[in-house]
């Protein structure tokens, strides 16, 4: 293989003019709020240009999803989708029905939406993915074992220009606050515990840590710390695994962008 | 949040007397068996003791695993299954039938495989997921950015030892050729594309890289280079993109295993 695809410190090209559009859909009463508050306010710091919509229907879902890929992402850097709502396994809940993950998902993917092929297009999904429950499992952990620096052996990147032919489903990721089959406790006061750490995390290590470290870090937080009885009707704690699925292709570090300053210019009397 | 849960360079202990078992089991004719073999000798270099099952009926992958499963890991790192098959979105194919992917997986969940608890489980899964073709898209990648390295921050681990109850369906790590509902193209002489990747970049980079930046790269690589026709059937090249879905809660990098030295000891004549 040549050398150019075994290049291990490949990053998404984080320096475009906008960020990115981040559409945010609350489809669910109580606790949603909480979870729509604070990712505007997570992914308004990262230099998104944030919307949220409230209890949208099937069809206004699919609409929407549609009209946003149709518009002009040429200067972004990526696009964030979040939904927080119930959900079955693939599925999300609109007002009047449920709607598959993968058919909001599907106009982004990168022969119908060119401005953003080879560009990250990041889903995250906080709702329930089935009605099991998971009781959770006691660990004794001896020691861990820090890791060599990864980065050591990694090559510099040129500035070349280079097209190429991707897998339209290349640079997708998503992110879900379980695994399939697992219910999703939410905290109606506080907010739910995967977009608390979600948020966290992103404040914190997002323009230093590559996405998928932090997703892990996400992982840890919540399948170690949260435990909750679902709405009083269990007595057993039961505990949350999120999950995430990538087709990303190269590292993602959301680089600060640089603030535009406006310099108020007084004009001196002459 | 206490500093023992935000701790951002948390690595898995690979550090046990034994690196861990691997089945590999190859289900179809055709192509699968270099890349059975490529598997084998990659996972051998990595330290693991590697068992390689062909042409397995439903019931005999089922009774495989819980055996496999119940067999004791306490003395193992981690564990790792590998599928060579055909298959549909979530299932892959033993002799007689299909089998779900989330049957194989459910013998290896924490509440009933208590010696993997709290360590890495990963299935490699090289199978077809539905009958779409994904026939690509083009991209101009004006130029790549080098991130900041992200370990600078990374606080040091100490060896306290601490009890915390996790998800049952935590630390998998479910890696496919493709995404749900494609083809995975194989390659009946040089053996598959996805095997062949990820076989290269686990030999090069196993034992410095965390496995979820190895994955990163074997995404690139395949989505990168892979282009073909399925069978000589469609004459419009075909792209293939691979996914993994994560459930890790910590960084997985397999430092090497002290070798077994073995000292001819010779008695010198007295």
């Amino acid at each position: 293989m040549e050398p150019d695809v075994m290049r291990v410190s490949d990053t998404y090209n984080m320096e475009h003019e906008r960020r990115g559009l981040a559409v945010i859909i609350t489809n669910t009463q109580g606790g949603v709020e909480k979870d729509g508050e604070s990712m505007t306010d997570c992914l308004t710091q990262l230099g998104f240009e944030v919307t949220v919509y409230s209890n949208q229907t099937m069809r206004q879902m699919k609409v929407l999803m549609s009209k946003v890929a149709q518009s002009d992402h040429s200067t972004c850097d990526c696009f964030v989708c979040v939904i927080l709502s119930d959900g079955g396994n693939d599925n999300v809940k609109a007002t009047d029905g449920t709607v598959t993950i993968s058919s909001l998902v599907a106009p982004f993917k990168g022969h119908i939406c060119k401005s953003l092929a080879g560009k990250p297009k990041l889903f995250f999904i906080q709702a329930s993915r089935g009605r099991e429950l998971d009781h959770g499992v006691n660990v004794t952990n001896a020691f861990s074992v820090v890791g060599d620096d990864a980065d050591d052996d990694y090559d510099e990147v040129d500035g070349e220009s280079v097209t190429y032919k991707i897998p339209a489903g290349a640079d997708f990721l998503l992110a879900y606050s379980t695994v399939a089959g697992y219910q999703s406790p939410r905290n109606t006061i506080n907010g739910s515990c995967y977009i608390n750490a979600l948020c966290w995390v992103l404040k914190k290590y997002s323009t230093t840590m590559d996405l998928l470290r932090m997703l892990i870090l996400v992982n840890k937080i919540v399948a170690r710390r949260f435990q909750s009885q679902i709405d009083g009707r269990s007595t057993i704690p039961v505990k949350q695994m999120p999950s995430f699925v990538s087709m990303l292709t190269k590292d993602l570090i959301f680089t600060p962008k640089e603030e535009v300053v406006w310099v108020r210019r007084v004009m001196e009397p002459s």
